[in-house]
């Protein structure tokens, strides 16, 4: 790409641009090794212009961390219009399919909490919180008393469903149908552990 | 502690001194604030010396969540005694135990896998293997088949078992039995799941 095409991106083109290029980083390595230098090679820009737009690798992380984590909840936004199991249904389905074609992604988010910055770890905690949010409208919706019991359990669920779904759908070959079978009887069993 | 008084250690003691203190230092403070500085005015030894034992701050960090680690796995190993289901409550009312015991030191470990060195997760990680392991000796014993569906329901619900361990036992105030019961109803939901 010549200098004169490059000068034709808006900065908030290639800062989109720049986060882009993060996230397919994360495709096939770890967030900790996604450094400046590489971004900046990469992307054929200079450093300082990764710099200037991100402070710091650990602004750098976050950002691209973030847009990761978005793209997910967006890809398993719950359907308004469908009543609540069979939305939850589809949640999951969603949920697995994007596991299924974002292998790596999904891997290097899940184990991203495992970064040692607190505020990289903030930004993914927060999906947690969301998918929990979604969960207790289902449940609710279905029935069950909302209470602190019940939100610890669906919280710990999301855990335990980000493990199922490394095991299940990153690295080995579930059809989709069979791992949604089993996350939703896995979520029922832990709901109705929260009734005795 | 005179100098005198220092030298009586073997290398051996003071080695065990030092790991001592960075098990300590958990209860009330992140791993990744546990620096060879720290631990060296806590024990009152040159920088030099902890540096010799340990090699590098992730050594130490490894040295003293193996220890922490194996702290927790002892305290509640199960006891061959007793018949599978009497011996999976007695773990985890073990478990629970320990965990409000130290709430800190728990706290530090589970969060401990947040470390961004691979090593340090992978000491943690040892003892997801660990009580997985003994989770699956309790269902085969009670009848379950074993088989890969049945190992990732149960590395998962470790994974659960943990944030529900912060919640109730380290956060919250919920009496042991209590907790116990719920542990145990999640994780024969999570077990069911595996049959259906």
């Amino acid at each position: 790409m010549s200098d004169n095409q490059r000068r034709r991106l808006t900065p908030e083109d290639r800062r989109a641009q720049l986060i882009a290029l993060g996230v397919l980083f994360l495709a096939d390595r770890p967030l900790d090794e996604l450094t400046m230098e590489e971004l900046s090679e990469r992307a054929g820009v200079s450093r300082a212009l990764v710099f200037h737009y991100f402070g710091s690798r650990q602004g750098l992380h976050r950002a691209v961390v973030a847009v990761a984590r978005d793209s997910l909840l967006v890809a398993s936004e719950p359907r308004p219009e469908l009543p609540a199991l069979e939305r939850l249904r589809d949640t999951l389905l969603r949920i697995v399919m994007f596991v299924r074609e974002h292998r790596g992604t999904f891997f290097s988010l899940v184990r991203g909490v495992a970064s040692g910055d607190s505020e990289v770890r903030a930004v993914v905690d927060e999906s947690r919180v969301e998918n929990t949010r979604r969960l207790t409208e289902v449940f609710v919706e279905l029935g069950e008393p909302d209470g602190p019991r019940l939100r610890v359990a669906l919280r710990s669920w999301v855990a335990f469903a980000e493990e199922v779904l490394v095991e299940l759908a990153v690295e080995g070959d579930e059809p989709p149908a069979e791992v949604v079978a089993f996350l939703e009887a896995s979520l029922r069993g832990v709901v109705e552990a929260t009734r005795r």
